[in-house]
């Protein structure tokens, strides 16, 4: 008997993904594996169940995860969906720890062996199952397509017998994955581009996509290639500096986010008031608060003429690329632990350990322990 | 004492741009003329009466209408502003005569000399002044930009650890100056491209762009550049065939148009039918009724998966840049009737007799004064 992967409808708010996709349920195949789709799971997706070629379509939630032997989600079950889960079964996605501690609790209580994908360490090997920057990477595409719907301004130079149009500025700050992805997109356009970072490191990445690194004199070096966080007499000069930068900008992309901590606000209103009526702001890290400190996280607000925009989980918008992608990784992380169609996982392989949250009726992560616990 | 050239705030519903624009004013000085700007005439256009350096700011339309010599305007005024004019002033601007007969009707009662932008002869002398072209750009690329931001895929190919994203298709129909915006934008975004049109002498342009010609073997150059309607047995060839292509798109963006006519019905319910679950349809020719048989002008609507999105006044939502066009377009209509700082027009030159609607109590255009008077 094949082991069976299952995928549900997700049932998150305003969430479009499915973590399936036509590709990997051929790849699963080979390895032994069978996938039970619920009946439309893929339609937020504008995914129909025809285009799931290969999986078995089953009518319900409470079905599927009754067969289920592995399920796959994009984000956290709910309590709910907790609930319904085999006893012993194993549930991989993204699963967010550090906001859901009582579903953690709930999963350790029903004996599930869960991996959050957010915890796979950041190693080489492990690029292939890293949802983080795949999600970022459409986020980053996305944020420049929302900046050039929302100006009333055109991002490229044209130029027309009555005269020429200058290309619009867009400054984007913080140059991860998002970041670079807003970067070339912004540039494919036609847009003059400059970003900033407190890793000064990401200068030649900036550069190589052909735009302006802006130098303030401060750096901020952290580890796992994310930003320390600032002191506040450094946060104080990049503000001022940074504002001086952003009074140019036609739309200014932020995706400034420290992991497991609130975005910080290197936007204050002084700032937003030194920019131009008609000047955009795209807001990524709004699902931490926002890098901005007028943001109002899922809305789109104008302030003294400059539009505000701050929307969540914004993967979602471009549903069926992310999907594909996220699907992907899944595929990855999950192709070691199949063997002659088996489940057979190596716990001591520092991939799944460290993805690893509950098993056997334990946390298995020794901060989420202590969060959902409490120290011992 | 020197020529008052007043600009109003639009009042058309969704209108946000205005006939004026900074360097325009400077040039207009130049030339003897003396600019006033009603107040927050630029405000919709995110263009502060700052915005306008040069200008004398008035409280009022009234106020404006009362000074002023000649009158610059996006849309047609409406009968109530006509009553604001001035008797035997001038107005400029993009005055719809079809669309409003009643209030040609009113001008030539009020004895107002005007000018309809749309008018101007098409030689290449006046192409400086083409109002229709520097809005059908904006239009074209904005269309490229809404195609992208509907999408639930990327645009662009793109290359990741867990595999790689095909770029999208995106099929372009009409290859006007709206349909070579939208190619040359979808193409920067990275997409794959193929465009149609009934005349086959785009297919150079079009290839220019990087874009792939579709050939369907029906050909219908028409005169002044636009294309002829078809007849009922070409039109369906060319639907079959059409229909065929589109089930491979992404994003369809339809632009095709025939002046002074409702738009063709190119792509029937049966051919959306076929197009894949998720894909959008952008059809700028919403004003004319649209090109789409489904398309419900002003409105986003979602049939069996396909997005069909078919929005009006394009270019009111690209305001900054489009205004400053449009003000460039005047400007260069202007400029040769403004001599040693007096109105003084050459009614013989063919560019001003051609955009030349009323004129001392007269109705000088032809099949315009029919429409409006009825045959003689």
């Amino acid at each position: 008997m094949s082991i069976k992967v299952a995928v549900p409808k997700e049932t998150a708010e305003g969430e479009r993904r499915v973590a399936m996709e036509s590709s990997v349920i051929a790849k699963l195949g080979k390895l032994g594996a069978e996938v039970l789709l619920e009946t439309g799971a893929g339609s937020a997706a504008h995914l129909p169940d025809s285009a799931f070629n290969g999986a078995s379509i089953v009518a319900s939630a409470a079905e599927l995860y009754q067969q289920a032997d592995i399920v796959l989600k994009v984000q956290a079950p709910s309590l709910a969906e907790i609930e319904q889960l085999k006893e012993g079964s194993v549930l991989i996605g993204s699963l967010q720890p550090y906001q859901h501690p009582e579903r953690i609790a709930a999963l350790k209580a029903k004996n599930i062996t869960s991996f959050a994908m957010e915890l796979i360490p950041r190693i080489s090997r492990a690029q292939s199952m890293d949802v983080l920057s795949s999600q970022a990477a459409i986020a980053g595409y996305k944020a420049a397509i929302m900046g050039a719907d929302l100006a009333p301004r055109f991002f490229p130079m044209l130029t027309t017998a009555a005269g020429t149009i200058r290309p619009s500025k867009v400054i984007i700050i913080g140059v991860g994955v998002a970041g670079l992805q807003a970067i070339a997109t912004a540039r494919r356009l036609g847009a003059v581009v400059e970003a900033y970072d407190v890793r000064s490191a990401t200068k030649e990445q900036v550069q190589s996509l052909g735009a302006k690194f802006i130098e303030l004199g401060i750096t901020a070096e952290g580890a796992g290639g994310y930003a320390r966080e600032l002191t506040d007499a450094e946060k104080q000069q990049q503000q001022a500096e940074l504002a001086k930068h952003i009074a140019t900008a036609d739309v200014l992309i932020t995706t400034a986010a420290v992991p497991g901590r609130p975005s910080p606000k290197i936007i204050p209103e002084t700032t937003v008031d030194g920019m131009k009526s008609g000047a955009v702001i795209i807001d990524l890290a709004a699902e931490g608060g926002g890098n901005c400190t007028l943001t109002q996280p899922g809305k789109t607000i104008v302030h003294n003429g400059v539009i505000i925009h701050a929307p969540l989980n914004v993967p979602s918008q471009v549903a069926v690329h992310a999907s594909e992608m996220y699907a992907k990784n899944l595929l990855n992380f999950l192709t070691p632990m199949l063997k002659d169609g088996a489940y057979a996982p190596d716990f001591s392989d520092e991939v799944i350990a460290g993805a690893l949250l509950t098993h056997e009726g334990k946390i298995m992560n020794e901060s989420i322990r202590q969060l959902v616990e409490g120290a011992e």
